[in-house]
């Protein structure tokens, strides 16, 4: 079964992001416009990446800068991060596990039930991270006052709404 | 249930990179002494990623020396190439769903069922890939004549082989 990237797959996605900084962090970040990456590759310095099977096999990443990802753990675990090390790289696969659970909840609640994989985290400085999918990668943008980041999903067996631009 | 990382765990791993590399490469991959990886963290050039549910919820990586898979991609595709591209993130994610694959058909018969998710692949210089598990990671090492690469995997529950060294 083809998964359509409409309204309702893309807002799981952006409530789940808000929800679990917003509960976890007290962060509250500003999404921008949900977009096609047409060149499957998004751009950071931390990346936390869960695969998932099931209703159709895809992946879920949040890739983010550093300043990001060093302001929300900052703010999640109340100490003050200026260099990223384990508890860094832990808290980005806790978050990630998080934003996917909060979305496959809710797109459950439609009838696309999923299992996930155990979070894989990715430190390096500008690495690229690709969907191999063959179909469009979904990306929705982020941002706080210390940086961007982006949560991206891809299934093999995926449609996008022709509404969405693509980058 | 847990998984127990013993020979019967390792040789369809090590098998599956060995057969993998030398039918579509014609490269015969010299396997290192497999360990638990206590850091957490392989570093490489790049790496292809698959996220694994079923029997137990988890991660395969391959991660590689820009060498490494370079020589590797230029023998599948019968090409030379001298950088990182698409040809060579395409091939990656191929490689490491095919010796997935095989992995899984092994742990299969052996009652282990595996469902595995689209994979992802991670390029950047020196970039660190740590699997958020909770539980040892198994890494077996490989190299070739052009350099090192090693295949890791690791899920929630899980049990080292107490003669398995730690590294």
């Amino acid at each position: 079964m083809p998964v359509l990237y409409n309204v309702n797959f893309i807002n799981p996605f952006l409530h789940a992001v808000i929800e679990v900084l917003s509960a976890m962090a007290q962060v509250e970040p500003r999404p921008g416009k949900p977009y096609i990456n047409v060149l499957h590759a998004a751009k950071g310095d931390v990346t936390g990446l869960i695969g998932v099977t099931g209703y159709a096999r895809g992946t879920i990443s949040l890739t983010l800068s550093k300043d990001a990802i060093l302001h929300i753990v900052s703010r999640m675990l109340m100490t003050e991060y200026t260099e990223i090390n384990d508890d860094i790289i832990d808290a980005t696969g806790e978050l990630t596990n998080m934003i996917a659970g909060h979305a496959r909840e809710a797109l459950e609640a439609q009838g696309m039930l999923f299992q996930a994989s155990s979070p894989s985290v990715v430190v390096g400085r500008g690495h690229r991270i690709d969907h191999i999918s063959g179909a469009p990668v979904l990306a929705i943008p982020f941002s706080i006052d210390h940086g961007d980041f982006v949560v991206e999903t891809a299934f093999t067996d995926s449609v996008a709404d022709a509404s969405l631009p693509e980058k």
